[in-house]
This record gives structure tokens, C-alpha cells and sequence, in this order.
């Protein structure tokens, strides 16, 4: 593997000739937003960003660049936290924009599947779903903005993922251009397959180091006949744990979602996020949000969440529960979970942790994290909250008022790696949700499995022996 | 990638010392079952079958196989229909028969999942989640014999597929032993990953090509409160559709099992297996059985499925149903629809095609198939039943009475091309559930997109370079 090389004056010429007019920039002003991050935490610079329209458009690029030995990065709703589309400083990197392939190819109800291209937004593609009374449940902050072939490329999660699954769950077939421009069909709407190694799975989650998604045969579901949302109280994180237990028994997969929330995420959330009210009466020092939605058009979900949260009530496992009563009540309720890194970004700087563990190790993980957190940054206040339901927390750490946030930050690398250090005697997850890209190549390295790592790199010297897709993203090094 | 050799007389000895006394097998009475498939299509033969019993020795074995250049066939429960476990003619090939190392490691209610070792049957694990209050839902007929670890390597269906997935959609972790005796240790029992490419994901449905799987960690389920089984009565494969329709959207996920049966399979059934009726009246021309199951204890699975055949057939979607009222009846028409191989052996020759294709297509495929099976093989009739609900139909074909039987079976070959053919029209799979293994290894070559087929080669030459792994299984050859 070869470092790659800068594209010529002539290369540059060529690859504009394959998108035609509308197809490409380069005025530094165009190709400001695709040269940083989302969080701005990289900035790098490229000569060119392709704006394909067309799969053959797709290919031509690819074999171009495969033949002058040009890296491409793919970039989608940029909406990524790990920098994983944004090309590196050497300004060689040609940018593969996916925007413009975002046709909704074919919608099958009755197959409950449809074909979109990697620039359809979440957001289109669950309305295309929605058009034919079906439901594509991937459901993510930035819908509005963020791509399939980003959300299939970072094997995106959400707030549905204990009742769907990850991205990764919801695929039936890709199509994806290959690093040396040939293309891989492989839109098949089967439910069963049995026909050889699972080859599509290797590009999901891949972050564009393996190839370029193109299109996605995805997964429909019935569309529930009814939703309920509530919050809960309880007194402990075991206490949480024991109330997903009992709704689980309860009202089966009707349970879609179970976020965690403490106090100090509620509070700072009423505290500066204008129209937020936290609707419990008792002061317990956990929430919970939970949504089910029930498909028998007979049975309502709230009903059937009411007579749940009574029993849980029964038990001693939750202290207060309200159900939300009308559509207005449970967007509030939803907006409280929501809006918790935008309060904590009004309260101060912030140290984040995406993480994830089994779910019965989640009591001591908040426990001795926190442990760490008062040991190891006094600054700071330990912000856990998150996706429950699938063991995952946004472990974050929230700087108290009236603390210097140089000395703040200063605490970031040593509590980054005793956090982990902590996640890893837990057998868990140092990135559950937000992937590698360039932010945690050297964490994924370190962290890895070394049997692992030599597998993942016999992958992408296999798959991409140029190294020329997404170069340093996922691994720096495809050598042992 | 040279030929494997055949091993020394002092390498069976080392690998002898390896397992110790109770750990080998090679007399040849012994290992006579290790040497041919479950339908006889494979007969080869091994100088030594080892049964391993802790990771370790596992590792030892492939560790020794590599320096010696040995290949390994490894075994589960032997109860595939595709030659997949079974040894070549040459005498060479070691068999790695997996039953010693069964242990449950480990059950985790509160985090819905479990450990088993690969020897464990599938049963075993099914019973092991029901002693928690939980569920493993895989199910098979052959689920007795039949181990994790072969459910794993050939990613096995069966009946609850279309509520809970395949095999590959049960999985969190896996263990592994590669061709070169390193442990790859991924059995982290985690919903959210997002480091690194999805190495676990090639091992499944390799059939024992890429390395060895030791252990598994599985997902569990709530253990349904309440389940209801029914028969229903349908004009054509289109009514059945629409059925598979608004049960769904009548029941949404309770919906677990939808297989279709033409009239054909249920008369043989009833006239060759004792014990089996037809509940229905009428003499629908195809019929389903339909299987609910409900997590809120105040739901009756009856109810709901009562209300919505009712609806179902005052839209005219159905003719005739019948709701099992015991667990007795309920036994009886799942005897019904598991009873068909048996009734097709007792009337008969059988060409069996295992096929899937998107749901909408099924209704062309059995009209378009029945036409191909009059045309090709008019000594036969179609028998195509099975799982509807996941596009999946055993496409048989029934040796009529009275016609001779060599002539029907020369029918063999130019059948099962024009039906493969018609599935590939249909961008269908030739092999749904049944893998490839050593039977269809050929057409795999001819059939899989050149594309595809040149990413699992490179696949296998990138994780098993010296091609020892289970050898003419799946791929004939690794080399493009």
C-alpha cells in the first residue's frame, strides 16, 4: 500500500467531465462545509468534490482515481461525530459528495422492503415508507440532514434500536462501487439468503474505507396502530433496570423505547431549554423515558402502558409516572430527552463518552464512573444518560459552574482512558453508536482485540490493497 | 494456496495427545457416521475424527493442522442437506467433531443474552433460555440434534424466522478458532458496537470455510405470555399474500409463523402420516398455518388471532379457518405442516429446490414454476410449501404414481437449471436456507455475480491463505 498521490490539473479535468456542469466544486467557498467536521474537530482541504448523479457516474470516478492512485473520501449529511467524511490536510483527497444519487429507486409494500440511493435523508426515506403505510424505523436527531449511505456506512442506532435494531438490522441488499470502479449488485430483497460469506455486512459500518455505498434494499415494518409515551421515576439505575425488565414481560416488543435520564440532565434542561417542564411531581433522582407502540388497532397503547407502569408502581420498582395524554404532551416529553446536550452545552464545556456495556453491568458502570469522574475531574459532574434499553450511555461529563475550563479540559485524556479502561473490565464498548472515523483510529488500534485488528486489516488489504478509500478513517495502518 | 497433504502417523499421534483418550475417534465403525451427510449424497472418508472439549485444545488442533498443512473438516449435529460437514474421498481431511465442547457458559436474563459452546443442540439452548423466563427462538425440526455451532455456520431458519430472523440476526459475540489456531475472542455480549468493520458477521454462514466457531453469545426474548395456532383456508397464492397483509397489520409483530401448503401436501400428509387430519371444511385449494404469539398477559393470542381471521374473511381474503382450542390441536396442525417431508418420502421420489424470492414474486413464481415443473418433468407434481412469510418456499417436485422412476429422476438436472433460472429472473436465491456446502458449490460459481463471487474469494484467501478450512465447501476454488 502506496501513500496516494495528488490528483493533476489533467485527472482534476477529467473527473469534472464525468459529472458534467452542476456536478463538482472547487471555489473555496463551495468546498468550505465539506472540509470540516460536524463538531469541528478537523479541518482538512481538498481539490475537488464530485457531486454524482448517477451509479455509472460513481463507477467512472472510482476507476479514474483507482488508476492515477487518487484517495476519495465519501461524504454524506456530514452529520457524523467522529470525522469520519471530512478529507485530510494534504489537500489530495478528492471529496465524493452522495447528495445528488437520491432517487427512491422502489418502494414493495407487500415485500415490505424499498431500494433508496446513499443521498436520500433519513428523513425521505422514512416519509417514502410512510407513503405506503409502512414504517422505516431508523429514527435519528439529525434525520432531516443525515444520508442513508452515512447512516448504512456508520451502522447508525437512534431511539428505536431495542425494538429494530441498528442500521445494520434493517438492510436487505447494497449496491456499492468498488475501490477499482467495478460494482457490487447486491440489491436482492430477500429475507433469506443462504448463498455464501455475508459480504454486504463488511461495508456497513465500514465508514467508506471499503468502498462506496451506492444503494440499500432496507427493511419495512408495520406501521403501529397506536403509541404511548410516559416518564418514569425511580430511584436507582438497578431500579431502571428492573423496570425495563418488568415492561419487557409486560408489553413485549410493544416496548420501543427506554432512555435513561438522571436529575442533573432534566434539571439543566428545564433550567435552559426554553419550553421544557419536567412532568413528575417527586424528585427522584432518575427518569426514564419509554415509548410503545401496539399494532392490534383493538389495544391502546396507552392502556397497555398504564396498566404496566401501575403493576411496576405495585411492585416498588418506579416512585412516579406520568403518560403523556395528548400529542403535545409527548413531544414535550420527548423534547426534554432530546434537548439534554443542547442544555449542556449552554451549562458549560463537556467531556462525551459513547459508550456501551451488557446491560446488567450498567449499575456499576454509572457507580464507578462516577467514581472516576469525582477523582479524576473534580471540575466536573457526571451526566449519564442515554439509550438504556441497549446498554449504551452517553457517559458525559459536565463542567461545574464557576470552575477555570482550561483546568477543566485539561482532564479530558485521563479520564477518556480510565473511562475506558473502566468500559474495557466490562467487556464493553469504547464507541456503541458514533463509530471511529478519524477521532478514535488510534483508540480502535489500542483497544482492539490484536487478533481482531489483523482480521479487520486483512479486510481492507483484501477489499481495498490501494488503500485509497477513506485513507486513516476506521484504521491508520492496514499493516500488521 | 497449494493441496493439503495427508497427515503423518506421529502427527494423529500429536493431535491424539492433544484431545486424550476419549478425545478420538478412528476405528472404522467409529467413524463411519462422520463420513457421510445426513441424505447420503456425500460418502468420504478420515483417517482421524477428534472431539475437542475445551477452546484450547481447538486452538492446538488448527494450530498443529497449519504447520502440517492439514485441512479440517469441523462436524456439528451432521443435519445438513448440503454435504457441508461431511470429508472428501482422499483420506486427508481431519474431522473436527464439535459435541465435547458444549457447555452453557453463561445465561444473562436482565441482558437477554447467553454464552453456549458450539456443541451445545439447539434444543439445549432453547431450554437453558427457558429456565431464565426467556426465549431463544430459533426452531427447527432437527433442533435435537442439531448444535449452535452448525446453526451458526450454515445461518439456520426455520419456522420463527419472520418474527425473529435467521440465525446471523441472533447473534452478539462470537469465539473463534482461525486456520492458524489464533483465538479471535469477541463474545462481548453487546446491542451497540460500532468499532471497526463486522468481522464476526463472515464467520456466520461460512459453513466451517474461514475458522472454527467455539462459542456463541446469543440474544434472548421475553418468553411470549400467551401463543395461538391456526389454520386457514386460501383460493390462490395471491389471497395468501394479501392474508400475510392484514394479519400483519392487524397483528403486527405477534405474527410468528405464515407457511403455505398447497392442497397436494396436505392430502399426502393425511393419507401417509397416521394421526394427521385436515381441520378445515372446505377444500381450499391452498392453506396456511398461522401462529401468534402475545407478551401482554391480558391479551389472549386467540382473541387477537380470532378477530383478525375474522376480518380477513369478511374482506373475502380467506374461505376457511380453524383456531386450535387445545394444545393438542395446535400440536396437531403443526404435525400437519412438519409432517409433508415424510409424506412426500412415503409417495415417492421427490427433486427438491430450496428457493427464496421477494414476497411479491411468489405468487408468478409458483404459476411460472408449476408451468417449467409440467413441461420438464411431466412424471412429477409441484409441491411447493413452506415459509411464505419470508419469501421462502421448498419448491419439490413429487414423482407422480405409476411413472417410472429412473425417468423422472433424469429430470433432474435440466428441472433444477430452469428453475434456478427463473428464481435468478426474480433476483431470488437458489439457496434460501440449506446453504451450499459441497452440493452447490458449483452453482455457486455459476449463479453468484462475478463481483460478489470475487469478494468472497478474496475473503477467504485473505483469512484462510492456505485454504485448510473445510476445502471444496462453498468455494471450489479461491482463485479468481
Amino acid at each position: 500500500m502506496s501513500p496516494s498521490r495528488a490528483p493533476t490539473a489533467q485527472t482534476l479535468a477529467e473527473l469534472k467531465a464525468v459529472v458534467g456542469a452542476n456536478g463538482w466544486l472547487e471555489a473555496a467557498a463551495d468546498v468550505a462545509p465539506y472540509t470540516v467536521d460536524l463538531r469541528g474537530l478537523f479541518r482538512g482541504s481538498t481539490p475537488l468534490v464530485l457531486l454524482p448523479s448517477e451509479l455509472a457516474q460513481v463507477a467512472r470516478i472510482l476507476t479514474i482515481c483507482h488508476r492515477e492512485h487518487i484517495a476519495v473520501v465519501p461524504c454524506g449529511g456530514n452529520t457524523g461525530y467522529a470525522g469520519g467524511a471530512t478529507p485530510d490536510e494534504s489537500n489530495t483527497q478528492i471529496v465524493l459528495a452522495m447528495r445528488r444519487l437520491n432517487r427512491v429507486r422502489h418502494v414493495d409494500p407487500a415485500n415490505q422492503s424499498m431500494i433508496v440511493e446513499a443521498g436520500v435523508t433519513l428523513a425521505e426515506a422514512q416519509a417514502a415508507a410512510r407513503a405506503v403505510h409502512r414504517l422505516f424505523p431508523l429514527s435519528l436527531g439529525s434525520e432531516g440532514t443525515a444520508q442513508i449511505g452515512g447512516n448504512l456506512s456508520t451502522n447508525a442506532g437512534g431511539t428505536a434500536v431495542l425494538r429494530y435494531g441498528m442500521m445494520r438490522d434493517l438492510v436487505l441488499g447494497l449496491e456499492v462501487v468498488l475501490p477499482d470502479g467495478r460494482v457490487l449488485s447486491a440489491l436482492k430483497g430477500l429475507r433469506k439468503d443462504n448463498t455464501g460469506y455475508d459480504i454486504k455486512s463488511l461495508f456497513i459500518g465500514a465508514e467508506g474505507t471499503l468502498g462506496v455505498i451506492t444503494a440499500a434494499c432496507l427493511k419495512l415494518f408495520a406501521e403501529p396502530a397506536d403509541t404511548a409515551t410516559a416518564i418514569a421515576g425511580v430511584d436507582s439505575p438497578q431500579a431502571a433496570l428492573e423496570l425495563l425488565g418488568e415492561l419487557r414481560a409486560a408489553t413485549g416488543d410493544a416496548l420501543v423505547t427506554f432512555e435513561l435520564m438522571p436529575r442533573i440532565a432534566v434539571d439543566l434542561t428545564v433550567r435552559y431549554v426554553p419550553g421544557v417542564a419536567n412532568p413528575l411531581d417527586l424528585g427522584t433522582p432518575w427518569f426514564i423515558l419509554i415509548e410503545v407502540a401496539t399494532y392490534h388497532p383493538r389495544q391502546t397503547a396507552a392502556t397497555l402502558l398504564a396498566e404496566a407502569l401501575q403493576e411496576a408502581a405495585a411492585a416498588g420498582t418506579l416512585r412516579d409516572a406520568a403518560i403523556a395524554s395528548s400529542l403535545a404532551q409527548a413531544q414535550a416529553m420527548w423534547k426534554l430527552r432530546e434537548s439534554i446536550p443542547e442544555a449542556q452545552r449552554r451549562y458549560g464545556g463537556s467531556l462525551k463518552h459513547d459508550i456501551s456495556v451488557a446491560l446488567t453491568d450498567i449499575p456499576a458502570l454509572i457507580e464507578q464512573g462516577g467514581e472516576i469522574v469525582a477523582r479524576l475531574a473534580p471540575e466536573g459532574e457526571l451526566v449519564a444518560y442515554g439509550h438504556l434499553g441497549d446498554g449504551n450511555l452517553h457517559f458525559n461529563v459536565s463542567q461545574r459552574p464557576g470552575t477555570p475550563r482550561a483546568a477543566f479540559f485539561e482532564r479530558a485524556p485521563a479520564l477518556e482512558s480510565a473511562v475506558f479502561d473502566l468500559i474495557q473490565s466490562f467487556g464493553g464498548s469504547f464507541s456503541a453508536e458514533h463509530g471511529i472515523g478519524r477521532l478514535k483510529a488510534a483508540e480502535l488500534e489500542r483497544r482492539t482485540d490484536p487478533v481482531e485488528l489483523d482480521l479487520m486489516r486483512a479486510v481492507k488489504r483484501a477489499l481495498d490493497p490501494e488503500g485509497l478509500m477513506n485513507p486513516g478513517k476506521v484504521l491508520r495502518s492496514a499493516s500488521p
